[in-house]
């Protein structure tokens, strides 16, 4: 028994893994999200609802989230850009599954951070070269964790985390994304 | 000379394009976000600065964003979970595609909404089938446009969007993310 506790429930997920392993329909889970377009630009992203456990469920708030480009790119910065949002699921999936790991190996945090960098050649997204790629060239995620921990038990929390990260993998691995007129 | 005003400044893009042509140096671009875990795999990220144009640039206000998981997965909730901040950006990337084209091709928008959904089988990320991937099944967007257009006019536009959008490209062909411990 340890007497680490980083606030994460391992025993209920564990016990989801096994629960799943012989319910795989109830594993199949929809997250949502609807944006309306607010004016050049700038539109506004909210998530509340999604389906997974075999049945609808409910965020406890209803979130909400501007896009925008910034004013180098001639617009008004009313929110982050879209491309960022993917450092922000990156960041916070990275770090869920350190802490998880973590607890699940009994080692205390005392505090994690992360710093995540996108390299962008906009040359891409702005047709002035179709040798570039419209998205990132590359992303570096530098975490700093205090811990009861060595050196190598942290990196291998980490490399534990990128192993069984969603977002990891939607970024490193391609997915099917269809895009349809309603 | 179009009437249309979709609020974007697409003449300013396109002195961007050819500038950018002639000076890819400044075509580089590099996003930033950092992030602090809070406890459990509840996390915050912030983004303030990138870099572009050859220097550091600063967004007109500071972002944060609550990353969570939900009641369900034995967390608290106090934010969307990670995997659905790449709707947000998919989301928000889209539409300022749609637009940017809308608003070079003359066409004026009166609105746009987007439903976006990822399909996830979370047998991956839970460790309970190493055939389920971690990230996304597939993801599907569906928009409603209501615009003085066609509706071919109207696909063309989504379609044109699709091909010049960083997300899109980032979610569906694979981009190197390298993961260390400083």
């Amino acid at each position: 028994m340890t007497s680490a506790d980083n606030g994460v429930n391992v025993q209920a997920l564990l016990d989801a893994r096994q629960a799943l392993k012989d319910a795989p329909e109830a594993a199949q889970f929809t997250w949502r999200a609807s944006s309306r377009w607010d004016n050049g630009v700038h539109s506004t992203t909210t998530i509340e609802k999604f389906f997974g456990l075999g049945q609808e469920q409910t965020h406890k708030a209803v979130s909400t989230f501007p896009s925008d480009h910034p004013a180098v790119f001639a617009a008004e910065d009313n929110g982050i850009t879209p491309i960022e949002y993917l450092l922000v699921g990156l960041a916070g999936c990275l770090t869920a599954g350190v802490a998880s790991v973590a607890q699940n190996r009994g080692i205390q945090l005392r505090s994690v951070e992360a710093q995540v960098e996108g390299q962008h050649d906009i040359r891409g997204i702005l047709g002035a070269d179709s040798d570039v790629r419209n998205g990132y060239e590359g992303i570096k995620v530098t975490f700093n964790i205090d811990a009861d921990a060595s050196r190598q038990e942290i990196e291998a929390l980490v490399a534990q985390s990128q192993k069984r990260s969603a977002v990891f993998d939607a970024l490193t691995n391609p997915t099917d994304v269809t895009v349809e007129v309603a």
